[in-house]
């Protein structure tokens, strides 16, 4: 999906909203299976998300049945939303061209989560595919983005400078930023090294970011921003009413994002 | 597979060889399945090799009949090996524990290199399994390593804050460091900050490394190097010789280090 496309969706939606497709089996409502659970959320939701980020982890533990879910899974959602694989990939560049090959060829997703360790040769490989993007982490939304990403360098921050070096290797319509809302504070700084960005932000919901926060220091006039949450929908309830539970969380943050546009 | 068992194999065989199964099908002798592939190289260098090192990338690609592939090739290596998942994987603590799960679990792994980007509650979740070890990447030996790993922090670069911090989050019975043998010069360094951890060390053949240097820098009193060689070994002919010249490179690399013991 291009950038005008997503700008679209997202203005035609009033919504920056990501579902996150954590599908973690042992939360799953009793007689569902996971397909049907990743559906029913999908069916709620449809409507108030532009975007669904299913984590790879979630999938990749349940063996070749989990690779089974995750195809039906992309496939369910279909090409209306911006489908993110968050699979935080990275290796040297012979092998990085096939993790991309896999997400963006294997699998129709829209785009891959990326980790920047191993640098440029890493992440290019992932640059280029028509419509395909890179979304590479920047500043993580957990307690460990402390230990390294905050280390500063030069009068900077170490999470700084992989944003600043890595959009020099392709376009903002090519290229996105992870960067957690527990550290909205930051978004500020963010902007000023790349204003036109869009980035995924993690961390609204379970994780106790503030969407207020968020939206006043990193939306754009495209909006610019997909905000993740994924066990605050998925596992709104957990009781029978878990579907309607889910859905009426995405609309809720839907509705709140409304009142930005 | 623990320390006391991988030091043993070393140490019978005379070997520190660890042979990447990077599975490239676009390489693939003509008429050769790719498990027919996988199980010939096995066979080939099972004598010589200490290690087993799929890459996941190669395997992924070809979506379900990969991941088939990739749990056959493990099943054929079997238990005398030590067997690296490598994934480079890593992600929130609630993430990761299902990526540990995966390759510790779904898939019976040894161990399974990790990103170290995004932290402490990113690594963690991979310690503590009995026998099963994290191998994080320290100093890698692609050309993007320079572009953060190589980052003056505080006198030091990068990856030496990198390795002293997650050295910290377990013991040498369970993590490992990933540097790369186009760094040998380094390895010296390295080995300031961690005497007695294992080194998986890509880079030697294909990549440019060279043996001695590493050995020269890296080689503890347990051996204390896994040196992986993929395609130097993997497409070591493409003729019909395939499979013979794959046993003679895995053999010459042997007969090399076995003169370090």
């Amino acid at each position: 999906m291009n950038r005008a496309t997503l700008v679209k969706n997202i203005f035609k939606k009033k919504s920056l909203l990501c579902v996150g497709l954590d599908l973690d089996i042992q939360k799953l409502p009793e007689g569902v299976t996971p397909l049907e659970f990743n559906k029913a959320i999908i069916d709620v939701t449809r409507e108030y998300a532009v975007a669904y980020k299913p984590n790879l982890a979630f999938y990749e533990c349940l063996g070749m049945e989990g690779w089974r879910l995750f195809e039906d899974t992309v496939k369910y959602i279909g090409n209306d939303h911006f489908i993110i694989a968050d699979a935080k990939r990275g290796d040297i560049g012979n092998t990085s061209r096939y993790y991309a090959q896999t997400f963006f060829e294997t699998y129709p997703c829209d785009a891959i989560t990326i980790a920047p360790y191993m640098g440029e040769d890493s992440v290019k490989p992932f640059i280029g595919f028509e419509g395909k993007w890179a979304i590479v982490l920047g500043l993580t939304s957990n307690l460990g983005a402390k230990d390294f990403q905050m280390l500063p360098i030069q009068n900077e921050y170490l999470y700084q400078k992989v944003i600043q070096k890595v959009a020099e290797w392709g376009s903002d319509n090519e290229l996105m930023f992870v960067v957690g809302a527990t550290q909205a504070s930051m978004i500020e700084e963010i902007r000023k090294i790349i204003p036109h960005h869009f980035l995924l932000v993690p961390g609204v919901g379970a994780q106790g970011g503030s969407l207020d926060e968020v939206v006043k220091h990193g939306m754009t006039q495209e909006g610019g921003l997909l905000i993740n949450a994924s066990r605050s929908i998925l596992y709104a309830s957990s009781g029978n009413d878990w579907k309607e539970a889910a859905g009426a969380e995405a609309r809720s943050m839907q509705y709140q994002m409304s009142h930005y546009f």
